[in-house]
C-alpha cells in the first residue's frame, strides 16, 4: 500500500487514462495517488482529484474524501461532476479552457467532410475490390452551398463555421443565448435550425439541464439526406433515437466522436447505417494536451497556494 | 448490331463507365454508339468521342474512326489523350474547364484531415472494440501551424490553400512557372517544397513530362511524419517508391484518391501501412457532373455546326 509523504500534498488520478500524469504529478513535488488502487492514508491525506470531466464523480465518492478542495479538470468538459453541490461543499472545480477549440474545430470538419464524401465507404470499396466501373461509388451531393447548423456558438462552433465557409458551406446557429456581434444568423429555435440544415454539427457545453438535447424530432428535421456531426457530448443526443433514425432512414449519417457511454459498445452500432465514428479524440493531440495538463496543474498550484485559481468552470 | 439513322450524327462513348450519358446523347439528337459494342456502320459514321479522359486512346483506334474530328472529354483531365497527335491529324480536343475544382479541394481536405487525424483508424478501433482506457489511439499533432505544401497552384491548388489557411495550415506551393500574384510563396524547387511540408497535396495538371514528379527523393524529402494526398492524377506519383517507403517507414501517411492503374488492385494496398484510399471520386458530385456532361454536349454541338468549341485543352 502506498503511503504519501507528509511533506507532499496528494492528489489522486482519478480514472487509468490519466495515468501518465502520475509522473508528472511526481516532478511537480505531488503524491500522486490513483483511485482505482487508493490507500487509506491517501485517501484521508487528499487535496485534490485530478480529473477527465466526463467521467461520472459520485457524492459518496467525494464525501469520503475529507480534506478534498479541488477537482481540477484535464479536459474542457465537466459533465461528470456536479458543480453545484461541489461548491455547496467548499469544493473548488477548474477545467481547461480555451486550448482545444480550434483542434476540436479540426476534427469535426475532418468527420463532416470525411462522412458527406463517402471517404470511408470509399476507402472499404478499394480495399474490398468493389471499385469497378460497373459499380461506382454512389455519387454525393456537393458541399458548396450547403447549409450547416451550428448547435452552440462557443469558441468551437465559431471555429467550426469559420471552416466550413472555407468549404463555401452556409453556416447558421442555434443557442439559448442570443449574440448579437455573431457573423452568421442565430435560428429562432433549435428545431428550426436543424429543419434548415444539411448538416447539424453539435459543438455546445452539456449539462444536466440539455441531457438528449438532440431530440427524435430534432434528429427527424435534419432529415433522410442530412448529417449529424458531434464533437461535443453523447449526452446531448438522444442516442436511442439517433440509431432508430439512422436505420430505417429518417437520418442520413452520423459522425459521432462522442457516446452516451464511452467507450461505446461497439455491438451498438454493428448494424446502424451510414456512421462514422472516433473514440474521443477530437480534442487531443500532441501540441494541445501538455497545454492542458500544463493549465491543470497551475491551478493545483494556486489553489494549494490559496490563491484564487486560473480557471474555473463557468456557472451553478 | 445498332445501325446508326444517317439524320443523327454518331457519337462513341468509349467506357462503361459513361453508360449513363447514352440516354443523354439520344435525348440531345445524337445516335449514341458504344465503343465495346461498336458495329462497323457506327465506326464509319462517329464524328465524336465523348471520352473520360484518364483512359488511355490509341492512335490506332483513332485512325480506324475515319470521320472523326472530336474528342469531347467529360473530365477536367485528359492525359490518356495524346492532344499533339490529335491536332497534328486534325481532331479537336476539349475538356471539362472550371467547373470541379471547388469539389475537389473539398474531398482533399477532407483526406488531408482524415488522414492526418487518424479517422479511419479510429472508426475501425470503435468497431473492433478496442477503444478502452488502456489502448487509446495515439495521441497525434495539431493541424495548426503545420505546413502545406501544393503541387500545381491551378484552381484545385488555390482552393486546397484557402480550405487549408481556414485550418491554421501554413500554404506554400511549387509549380514551374512563377505567379507573382500568388498570395502564397512558391518554393524555390519541388525538393525543397517537399522537405520544408508537413503535408504535400498534390493538384497539378498530369502531362507525359512530369510522370513520377513526385519521385523517391520528394516522398522521403516528405519524411516518416509527413503525409501525402493527391487528388490529381496517379501517374504523378511514382506509386512503386511511395509504398516502399510507407512499408518502412521512410514516408509516414498517404491519402490517394487516385492510383498509376485504376481500378487499382486491392492486393497492392493490402500490407502497406497507414494508407487512406477513395475510388476516383474527389471531382464528381451530383451538383457538377450535370455540368461536366453539359459542357461537353455544348463542344459536340459546336463541333458539329462547324463553331469553335467552348473548352478546348490547353497547349500542344
Amino acid at each position: 500500500m502506498p503511503v504519501p509523504e507528509p511533506e507532499k500534498p496528494t492528489v489522486i488520478l482519478t480514472h487509468p487514462m490519466l495515468e501518465r500524469m502520475g509522473a508528472t504529478l511526481e516532478a511537480a513535488g505531488y503524491h500522486a495517488a490513483r483511485l482505482w488502487v487508493l490507500g487509506e492514508d491517501e485517501r484521508q491525506a487528499a487535496r485534490a482529484l485530478v480529473h477527465a470531466g466526463e467521467v461520472q464523480l459520485s457524492p459518496d465518492l467525494l464525501m469520503s474524501l475529507p480534506k478534498l478542495g479541488l477537482i481540477a479538470n484535464v479536459s474542457v468538459g465537466y459533465d461528470g461532476v456536479d458543480v453545484a453541490w461541489c461548491r455547496a461543499h467548499g469544493i473548488e472545480v477548474t477545467h481547461a479552457r480555451g486550448l482545444n477549440a480550434e483542434d476540436v474545430a479540426d476534427h469535426a470538419i475532418g468527420l463532416l467532410v470525411a462522412s458527406w464524401r463517402s471517404i470511408v465507404v470509399g476507402d472499404a470499396m478499394v480495399r474490398d475490390g468493389r471499385w469497378a466501373a460497373s459499380e461506382r461509388l454512389g455519387v454525393r451531393p456537393s458541399l458548396g452551398g450547403r447549409k450547416v447548423g451550428i448547435v452552440g456558438l462557443g469558441a468551437i462552433g465559431v471555429a467550426v463555421a469559420r471552416r466550413a465557409e472555407a468549404l463555401r458551406m452556409v453556416p447558421a446557429w442555434w443557442g439559448p443565448t442570443p449574440k448579437p456581434d455573431a457573423p452568421w444568423p442565430r435560428a429562432e429555435s433549435l428545431l428550426a435550425l436543424a429543419a434548415d440544415s444539411d448538416v447539424l454539427v453539435v459543438a455546445c457545453r452539456a449539462e444536466a439541464a440539455n441531457r438528449g438535447l438532440i431530440s427524435q424530432a430534432v434528429i427527424e428535421a435534419v432529415g433522410p439526406k442530412g448529417l449529424i456531426v458531434n464533437v461535443a457530448r453523447g449526452s446531448l443526443i438522444d442516442e436511442r433515437a439517433l440509431i432508430a433514425a439512422l436505420k430505417d432512414g429518417r437520418l442520413g449519417r452520423a459522425a459521432l466522436d462522442v457516446f452516451d457511454v464511452e467507450p461505446t459498445p461497439p455491438a451498438r452500432w454493428a448494424d446502424v447505417p451510414n456512421t462514422l465514428l472516433t473514440p474521443h479524440v477530437a480534442g487531443s493531440t500532441t501540441d494541445v494536451i501538455p497545454l492542458m495538463v500544463g493549465q491543470a496543474l497551475d491551478n493545483l498550484r494556486l489553489f494549494l497556494a490559496g490563491e484564487p485559481v486560473a480557471s474555473p468552470v463557468a456557472g451553478a
